[in-house]
């Protein structure tokens, strides 16, 4: 077992901090996404959509999507549960992980994907849609604050998959100046908090 | 229980298929998102991002997005099981839904979203992206086509949530003028099949 993936990039770091959340260690090979070796036939053969990070198992089979490769784990290895426990919790995390990641997560990547340098070539860039969803991440950030109000962590009292996937996609707005806002006193309490477990280094 | 629905929408659709393969009936109360229904302050109480579907469960949580809809139904009535048996099934049907989701039903919506009437002054519209997606699922389908020359169903030998979510996008679609191509026969044969099933009709 391995995993593909490059140390730089928001979705194998989604990888890494669940995989420290559990304890678990599986090597990485790193692809070097800068030389785009990611985009080429030989990567394509483990993944036609050439997204990293990408989980190959000891049978040869390949589980791309950072998601799925965290599922993966949950389910071989269920302690600490960071997918809830039982129909209710699991369904409840689902909803926060898919909006952190729809809502907030996606619109950051995308501010940065669609006027970068580094995507020029890659993808059908359109940079009037990078700042389109620039503002919408930072009208989510004032929603998450508000809704951070009540509660600890996103989906709830417990940490989880929800939280790996909103640290992420907000570390990774550094590099399109979106960040958190000196009112949102509720944001900033939660993302010291789950920046101060060891995983967040991972 | 009750789910918050529309009836014309392509995500509800996606449960009530689901449902469907599942034989499990729920009452359902129509929101009027022609009116604007979903985003008013009342249904915001219900869903502060203003989508549909919602579940709504016996003590009134409330649960958005279809996917965490329907793996709350996969846990409380696992027969048939739609989201895969097993660590290694259950993170390749995973892998299977994200990326019909993320890059073939969003690119198909996002042709719709971001250049339709209906949108307007509803999201922030950029229309050259509708046409960048618009390209993009194309391209994908094309992909998709390939991927079907060697299994019956998405994710494998067993119809799962990930066949669901490509033919809900698929068939919504139409209004964007996306198609499957005439030469693209893996694609029709499997979508003729998946079609056929009852729960289509849903």
């Amino acid at each position: 077992m391995k995993i593909y993936e490059a140390q730089a990039a928001p979705n194998p770091r989604r990888v890494r901090v669940f995989l420290a959340e559990k304890g678990i260690q599986v090597p990485y090979e790193q692809i070097d996404i800068g030389k785009a070796v990611n985009r080429q036939p030989e990567f394509r053969k483990i993944n036609p959509l050439a997204g990293v990070p990408v989980l190959e198992l000891d049978d040869g089979a390949h589980i791309a999507e950072s998601v799925a490769i965290c599922r993966y784990f949950e389910e071989i290895h269920p302690a600490p549960p960071l997918f809830g426990i039982g129909a209710r919790e699991r369904a409840l995390v689902e909803m926060w992980q898919r909006r952190v990641e729809l809502y907030l997560f996606i619109p950051i990547a995308d501010s940065f994907r669609q006027r970068h340098e580094f995507f020029k070539g890659r993808i059908r860039q359109v940079p009037e849609y990078a700042e389109a969803q620039r503002q919408n991440a930072e009208e989510r950030l004032a929603w998450l604050d508000a809704e951070l109000a009540n509660r600890r962590f996103i989906a709830g009292d417990q940490y989880s998959i929800a939280d790996i996937t909103a640290m992420v996609g907000i570390d990774f707005g550094r590099v399109s100046k979106i960040a958190i806002q000196p009112g949102q006193k509720n944001l900033a309490r939660w993302h010291a908090e789950v920046s101060a477990r060891p995983s967040a280094k991972a």
